[in-house]
């Protein structure tokens, strides 16, 4: 390569991307060299925006334009009277990309034991006001089925007690498509306890 | 995902770049969106940088930053003798990294027979001019070996005739670690073709 101060720390920085490294880095450098006017401006300036603009909400754990306010839990279209709680914002994209819930999000920004997170840094403490705050019915706890995920919606569903709110977790069992004999014990056991009576359900 | 304009704008560009698509996109704008003052920040300012300082070098076709002048062929630290001819900067960063050769490049912009290029669009006229400029003695030919490749290296072989510069072209044949029985037809014929007499290198 050559030596082009500000190219070398375009790769590093790249490299530093999920799921990119090195060589990546560099193939996404000259792509961006040959597309200056349709990449490189629009992107750094993007780039600038985003910083200037959009940070996470304090409230809800969200992304928050600094224009608009929070969607989430502030400037919101519609009133709902569910919270789904997750872990990170990349949990409440999937789930809203499967539209499969209608709703609040309220973002912890970790677990409980995950590395460098103390309950603290958690916000549990505004999810606890937002229930009040907002009479939220039922409050969705979907937190990861680690050992994390579980302890972290465990410690939640004590602070949640004293509000009275309805608390649900999501269902354990055999993931759609999953074959029997490809399954852990865990998800085995998860299956087998929470089995559904068929007879009751027709 | 939610509708922040900044974020959408982020991913769309993103999305574009070689290798990745919009779920690896939404990847890595969550973790630019973890990292705001380690990343997006920096990033902004690299691209911005990129965007202003380094363009592509008319002569060679290399990068240039326009603050140092081309490293390739105007502000060059050492005078050589040999140009490597390519056709695209990934090739010109591949050899290199080799560290095989040591000499100037010039980076052709392409082929001639591929899309969109027209003979005229690659820089084979400046390549005749830095030959006789910088009293090249030998211009070696490393365009692929393909058939859009090879027919550039024959063009450029012809414009170059009236300078008598030796032209040389980097040799076929089998890959190192190439199993005979998996190469194709093109390679083995080109590697019997060019086959060494053992007798008289030893």
């Amino acid at each position: 390569m050559q030596n082009i101060t500000e190219i070398d720390d375009l790769v590093k920085l790249i490299s530093k991307l999920p799921g990119l490294g090195p060589k990546s880095a560099k193939r996404i450098v000259l792509k961006l060299m040959n597309n200056r006017d349709e990449i490189i401006k629009p992107l750094a300036n993007t780039l600038a925006q985003v910083y200037k603009n959009v940070t996470r909400c304090n409230l809800c754990g969200s992304l928050k334009s600094n224009i608009e306010g929070c969607t989430n839990c502030e400037n919101v279209k519609e009133r709902f009277n569910k919270i789904c709680v997750v872990e990170d914002i990349a949990d409440q994209w999937s789930i809203e990309n499967s539209k499969i819930f209608r709703g609040y999000f309220h973002i912890l920004g970790g677990t409980i034991a995950s590395a460098g997170h103390k309950k603290e840094d958690l916000l549990i403490n505004s999810l606890v006001d937002r229930v009040i705050r907002d009479n939220i019915e039922e409050v969705i706890l979907a937190t990861s089925a680690t050992v994390e995920g579980q302890t972290t919606a465990y410690y939640i569903q004590n602070s949640l007690k004293k509000t009275k709110v309805k608390i649900t977790k999501l269902a354990q069992g055999l993931p759609v498509g999953g074959e029997i004999e490809s399954l852990d014990d865990g998800t085995l056991f998860s299956a087998f306890k929470n089995r559904s009576d068929l007879n009751s359900s027709s």
